[in-house]
């Protein structure tokens, strides 16, 4: 196997693939990236047991060469090694393994060799039949990810909730998160040959959106047994689901709200961030919210030992109930509305202990849910 | 106490002071920022056992109105609530302090209140003569802190090792810092009232040039018992010096040396960088230097599980033994490069178990030792 590769190019691929790439493994090959030089193209493979990522580098990228394969051939590599050592190499990089899978690295006058591993010992990647996908512009699924990842259990005590509920059913997708006290939910319509409810790994999902960042055209979609697999052009990212069955959340949707006001999305975040100042040193994040004189909103938190910070925003309207005062946890709310792209919002309450209900004005193809806190002032 | 300020000019002075004040404290009152309200000016001081920052906010700066004083006085606040507060502030601050010392900071509608301290219980200043310092510009001062600090002892176990020695004697500054393996020296003339050797704590040298970073003008340096103070026309740094003798340092020093090569010091420091990618796989950071063909360096180094990697640099010329071979940390090869300012050095060798000695071709105002390690290829 040879071949000579552009070093920034091969530094981007290398540290994309790294990111699958477990440094903690007791088997140093799966601390490897796997390099495969086909004649016309070079792939790499890293994976962890979650997560499989694989990158495409072509001879060309819009019209430049950047890589010269002399011989085919494949090889796994020190993923920790063959990153550091590329970001530091200052030229072309000319890459050669002979039948003893010994690596030299060469640029300039700089020479390294490395023992690499047979990449025969390197698991195979899991086989799926390449013409049964769903298509969905890069942007959208992005922004599906971006405004449902961020509501996934942390602990891994109900393994089922650290991942985002995707239900494929009636031409529609539906991505569902939530870690119980807080909900986040969006809807997309599709053309969908798959049908069924598949549970992603949240860690996953966030690699991917770091992966596919600013990539336009579309993501395909397939499913097999365990495996869930996005691919975009240059890139694969196979993720393992988790086992187990997601809870019907649909239930828990509220059906009617006492009171429900219009407020600009922004100005909210800002008032709930300074009140949070307080919250934190709660440990809890709780943010009080109460209507005050039907005209203006009252963000107030409050610690005994060190003071309190309250402001008031006015409300264009009310419809319901003039009459509330609700807390929450202000790091909840402030993760919601960082992910809602629309400017002008509604909150729906449905009374003190009832969660509070956030979607965008004009639509409702996404929405979040949000459980109130007991609270002692 | 009452006075109104620009929020900016207020949290970034918040920020600063904010360095010397240590949050762990068991006295809540040491975790605050001691604010004084003159007629003309805003003073904020922050403190911890090793240091005091205090910062002073003029009324105007560049001409532009930051700060009306509308009431004389002083309290202390919790410092991370007030610079948290401070940063989510989107106006003008306005401060009001009760004789209770009940603390009301408004920023149009945001009205936020805490509990402040009484200043009498904050640990008054040491106190010293104005007339009696020494001036140096502040960009010079800076140079030589960043050319010595660096070289301090991390480890508490020889605390003096743990400071930069600065010496004032016939009319010279020699800054000197070494942690025994290595050794970091800067002179510099100045015209000295103040006799005699003090022992800085590293971390406040290093804070200090934080905080002047940038500045112009003269930085003035007074020495009371303790305490070395250096004031700029904004800002005062009090620093705890480090009792006990340092080590005389300059019996150290090499008379005279096997081989001198003079070498490109970006170039040295990038080959270096690329070598220790495998040195620290060894806990230490082994890289070795040698003389090929009397006309080129190789710098290497190796790992036997992993493999190695090497590279030569071409030479000018070399004065003496043409025979070299020698082990040292890498890491510390690296921190010397880095701050010497010329880009042409000589390197001189005193045999393979002596310490190296770097400083610049054109003079020896700085100067870098460095032990070698035993080498075992």
């Amino acid at each position: 196997m040879e071949f000579i590769i552009d070093h920034e190019c091969f530094n981007k691929t290398i540290s994309d693939v790294t990111k699958a790439v477990s440094l903690k493994t007791p088997f140093p090959i799966l601390a490897g990236i796997k390099i495969i030089a086909f004649d016309h193209c070079l792939v790499l493979v890293g994976s962890n047991s979650d997560m499989i990522i694989e990158r495409v580098i072509p001879l060309t990228i819009d019209g430049v060469k950047v890589l010269e394969i002399y011989q085919p051939g494949s090889v796994v590599i020190s993923a920790k090694f063959l990153s550091g050592l590329v970001k530091k190499l200052p030229n072309k990089i000319h890459i050669n393994v002979n039948e003893k899978q010994f690596v030299t690295i060469q640029s300039g006058e700089i020479v390294t060799n490395l023992n690499g591993f047979y990449s025969e010992e390197y698991p195979s990647l899991p086989l799926f039949d390449e013409t049964d996908y769903i298509e969905i512009p890069s942007v959208v699924l992005m922004e599906i990810i971006e405004q449902t990842v961020f509501a996934v259990a942390k602990s891994e005590s109900r393994p089922v909730l650290t991942g985002v509920n995707m239900i494929f059913k009636e031409n529609q997708l539906t991505c569902v998160a939530t870690n119980s006290q807080r909900l986040a939910l969006r809807k997309y319509a599709i053309e969908s040959s798959i049908n069924g409810s598949f549970t992603v790994p949240g860690t996953s999902l966030s690699e991917l959106m770091k992966l596919i960042n600013n990539e336009s055209g579309v993501i395909q979609l397939f499913v097999i047994d365990n495996y869930m697999i996005f691919k975009s052009t240059t890139t694969l990212l196979y993720t393992r689901l988790i086992a187990g069955t997601y809870p019907n959340v649909f239930e828990l949707l509220p059906n009617h709200s006492k009171t429900i006001i219009p407020l600009n999305r922004k100005q909210l975040l800002k008032g709930i961030d300074r009140a949070c100042l307080f919250a934190n040193e709660w440990k809890n994040n709780n943010v009080n919210l109460e209507i005050i004189d039907g005209s203006k909103i009252k963000i107030s938190s409050n610690s005994s030992e060190i003071g309190k910070i309250e402001e008031t925003q006015p409300i264009k309207a009310i419809n319901g109930d003039r009459d509330l005062r609700i807390s929450l946890d202000g790091s909840f709310l402030m993760d919601a509305l960082k992910v809602i792209k629309d400017e002008e919002i509604k909150v729906s309450f449905g009374g003190t202990m009832r969660p509070i209900f956030i979607e965008p004005v004009d639509h409702s193809s996404s929405l979040h849910l949000i459980s109130p806190v007991r609270s002692y002032y």
